[in-house]
């Protein structure tokens, strides 16, 4: 090569180096793609090196823990500066990385649990926060500017080629290891046995460089379990106003429902107040979801059509690998889940999303962001967006983009149907709706180049309490808009700012309804409606094919 | 199982009565999952029943033929009504099988070629359009409610046990595959070659059903291919103006071009114009791009970072294959595409997207819509509206937000740049601006719901002409939209109907740029700017490692 003819393969030349590094120092330890477990963090002293960027596979539900506490067992003199891409931080180790100085920058999605150790590590200059993305958007990203150089996912079995076999909590695997295997990067997986024969092989040997048998099962969180025995009478209020008020009346066949306790009151209701009003076969047919345990009642009642999965859910398996007409499931019987089509989906394919929020100000933005805690998105902002590059129609879709449109001579176009469902007050006696965002002040905190909201005002259709729902679609200024939002805000402050006689036009105008108004009896909004009352009752639905973890089983 | 009870398995009860039907009939030329060439038409009479939805998969580029003339041949008697799921309809079988009344049913996103044809059978009575979709849409359905029962999909090679090479042209494969696989359908493959040992394993046989050896290898088009020969002087002038006024002035890093020559100019122009005004390094940096030829000057110029496709293009393999820094490629040193992983990058990763169209109206609606033909949109929907779940900031998304917020009360976010890139006359002299775009008479013809509109007027932030750039982002109501439009549209008659002061007005304030207010000289807008002036030209510039299909050959 001529002194001044550019290389064109060095990526593929330093995989080459890190492999060759390994395999010396491994030895014996490295039969083909099978490690020795005890050598993993030698392993990754060989193959990750300073400044790399490194994808360490933090579900929703699914966790690659011995990996991350492997990684956050490296020696910082010897490896540092990595720049960690991660859906979730679930695990302290998630954090440990930067505490030790192994690593320096972080693009993620979720951060739950770990919020305010974040924020507070964050404050003292041990983390650079690249971004806070949604899930869809991070993966979008490993085939652009955030390709890893080295990702260390978890997977159910392998055998002794390297096959993977992520079975039901496939999650995010298939997207990170598609990014680094394609672009010269390492694989490593850890994994809870090996196996000569996989069940199934959801991901080939080809991309995958290092499999190594983890001393115990990688963890895995049951997120998507809500108890019935925890619903309120309140709750059932507003699941009602929510079936009768939207799914009725937009006649919503395709969505998703966020994680809580006012969607499982929803999907509780379905078998029972839903079917009263004759909406079987009209509303909820197909999902995209986890295969939530409030959907059992649901499922059995012949409401569900077809369920695609994120992830899965702990306790589930059974009942989903008896229900293959409902669920997607492989060869081997058992649920495939994944988290980037089941995004695409939710985004693309679905009328509605629905889910709760923390805050919600006056313009209808709504964020989980509270002070002291970066605690990040999820898949929310995908699927709580208007899908403006959707263009196949549906019911629900053009008749949200009609009530968008009404009255402008804007050119036709269908809507999202994203709907906000809040108590006024959450715990604490916190009110819901605020003027300002707590966001403002995050975003000055984390030096953020705008406040981290979840869900846009412009993008939300409904808000909806237990005093009402505020049609945002139906509002024409900036006011309007205002004013229905507090008149659905009860009595917090800024409820009780609301202007009276504005509200009661709102509502003559039906851009506020409240259950009188939508014909709901609220003497009739009690637990008795639900499809079921507790966990057993749960369980008892599904034939004893639900199975729920330990910390469920309260009978 | 009691009378009253519910059966869970049905689809995949029937779909093993479709594989025993299947053993039964092929007899010895079924051997494991390899099926003798000759018998393939009698497989599908045995796996395709009366209704089902067929994925057939037509591609941008790569097209399961062989299989589309089989299924094209299916006794009507015998199989009939089925519902066709496609991303594009490029041969004349794709619509033979309406005709002779095999299928009756069409989902689809792009029917170029076959757009007319398409129309006149829509008319006809024989094909009803379910919808047209943006491919990523179209994914999406396919795990929520247009899962498909049969795919008939296109690979390189299998090996023994039904394992796939899709190598460098995977675009939509395994999209189609895991919704069908995961769902009890069956897949059926045709490859060009059944081999012993394939250079990598893009799908598990565990996920395939049958694979045959087409008498042909797969048809495939270079759609991307565009000779630098016949790329005029105007087309140079606006590729300055896009480079100067909109890639540098926003500092565009990650981006996706559209096909056409408006943009392969601007890729020709790189490592000269822009390079010229010190943009290498801030511009053009990470691409979601098939392997267009007419980049390949500016990857050798190093402008160009890194490249991830949705599909490949003809010729350019070897190319490819020896700048695996740039481009994603598997450890069998070809390509790997991914439309569905692409388009998500386009939608969520990059900052802009810049395409033409052939008619834009007074609002900035765009459409490719034009009487007598049902086109479609294939992936412009997806990246040329704006990304409204991102939350990764970059310079150039938050000075377009900034810019579309300036003067409002609006919570801060940022805006993907969608530009449209149009000569004020399309061929035949038809102007591309009018007052009403064709998509509203052929949403009658053919009973569509709302109008076939492309890109709405809302998502685009730039209209760019030879007669210069219109900023619709800041513009603050209809009317500044409107003369801001008419401001380049040249001498159209929605040009000659400018108000000529207003227009002035827009210019002062920086809406309307003229090249002059660019600081760009007309007279250097000649094609000696550009790297590669024709075909041989860019094998130079690819040392001799691109290697044009034989139409392109004209030296």
């Amino acid at each position: 090569m001529a002194a001044n003819e550019r290389s064109w393969d060095r990526q593929r030349a330093n995989r080459e180096q890190r492999l060759a590094r390994a395999r010396e120092r491994l030895g014996a330890g490295l039969q083909g793609k099978i490690v020795d477990t005890n050598l993993v963090q030698e392993l990754m002293h060989q193959v990750i090196e300073c400044g790399d960027r490194v994808c360490l596979e933090g579900n929703n539900q699914k966790q690659a823990d011995f990996l991350a506490r492997t990684l956050a067992s490296l020696d910082a003199g010897r490896v540092n500066d990595l720049h960690m891409l991660q859906s979730v931080l679930a695990l302290p180790e998630h954090l440990d990385v930067f505490d030790k100085g192994i690593a320096a920058k972080l693009d993620f999605s979720f951060s739950g649990p770990q919020a305010g150790r974040l924020a507070k590590l964050v404050s003292a200059g041990k983390l650079n926060i690249g971004a806070i993305h949604t899930y869809l958007e991070l993966f979008g990203r490993y085939f652009i500017d955030l390709t890893p150089q080295v990702a260390l996912v978890a997977a159910q079995a392998a055998d002794r080629h390297g096959n993977l076999y992520t079975g039901p909590n496939t999650e995010d695997t298939p997207a990170i290891v598609e990014a680094t295997a394609f672009k010269s990067g390492i694989v490593i997986a850890q994994v809870n046995e090996i196996v000569d024969v996989l069940p199934r092989i959801d991901i080939p040997a080809d991309w995958v460089d290092f499999a190594v048998a983890a001393p115990t099962p990688h963890y895995i969180e049951p997120l998507f379990t809500r108890d019935p025995a925890l619903i309120s009478e309140i709750q059932v209020l507003m699941a009602m106003m929510a079936i009768k008020g939207i799914y009725g009346e937009y006649q919503v066949e395709r969505l998703n429902h966020g994680i809580g306790f006012d969607t499982a009151a929803i999907e509780l209701l379905l078998p029972t107040y839903a079917a009263s009003l004759g909406l079987k076969g009209k509303i909820g047919r197909n999902w995209a979801l986890n295969p939530h345990p409030a959907l059992i009642p649901a499922i059995e009642a012949g409401f569900v059509e077809t369920v695609h999965s994120f992830g899965s859910e702990l306790g589930m398996e059974d009942y989903v690998r008896a229900r293959p007409d409902v669920f997607f499931t492989g060869p081997d019987g058992s649920m495939r889940s994944n988290r980037a089509f089941s995004q695409v989906a939710g985004h693309y394919a679905c009328d509605m999303f629905i889910g709760s929020t923390l805050q919600i100000d006056l313009q209808g933005n709504s964020s989980t962001a509270t002070l002291g805690r970066i605690s990040g998105f999820g898949g929310a902002p995908n699927m709580g967006a208007d899908a403006r590059g959707r263009r196949h129609a549906s019911p629900a879709w053009l008749k949200a983009g009609e009530e968008a449109r009404r009255g402008t001579n804007a050119m036709p176009r269908g809507r999202k149907l994203v709907v906000q469902m809040v108590e006024t007050f959450r715990e604490h006696m916190q009110p819901a709706f605020v003027e300002t965002l707590d966001a403002w002040q995050l975003a000055e905190q984390a030096k953020m180049a705008i406040p981290p909201v979840m869900i846009y005002g412009d993008d939300v259709t409904h808000i909806l309490t237990e005093e009402g729902i505020a049609n945002l679609l139906l509002c024409r200024t900036e006011e309007e808009r205002e004013q229905a939002i507090r008149g659905v805000a009860g009595y917090t402050p800024v409820g009780l700012a609301r202007d009276a006689r504005m509200v009661e036009n709102l509502r003559d105008r039906g851009i506020v309804k409240r259950p009188e108004d939508l014909g709901i009896d609220k003497r009739l909004a009690t637990r008795d409606l639900l499809a079921a009352r507790n966990m057993k009752d749960l369980v008892r639905a599904s034939h004893g094919l639900y199975k729920p973890p330990k910390q469920f089983r309260n009978w």
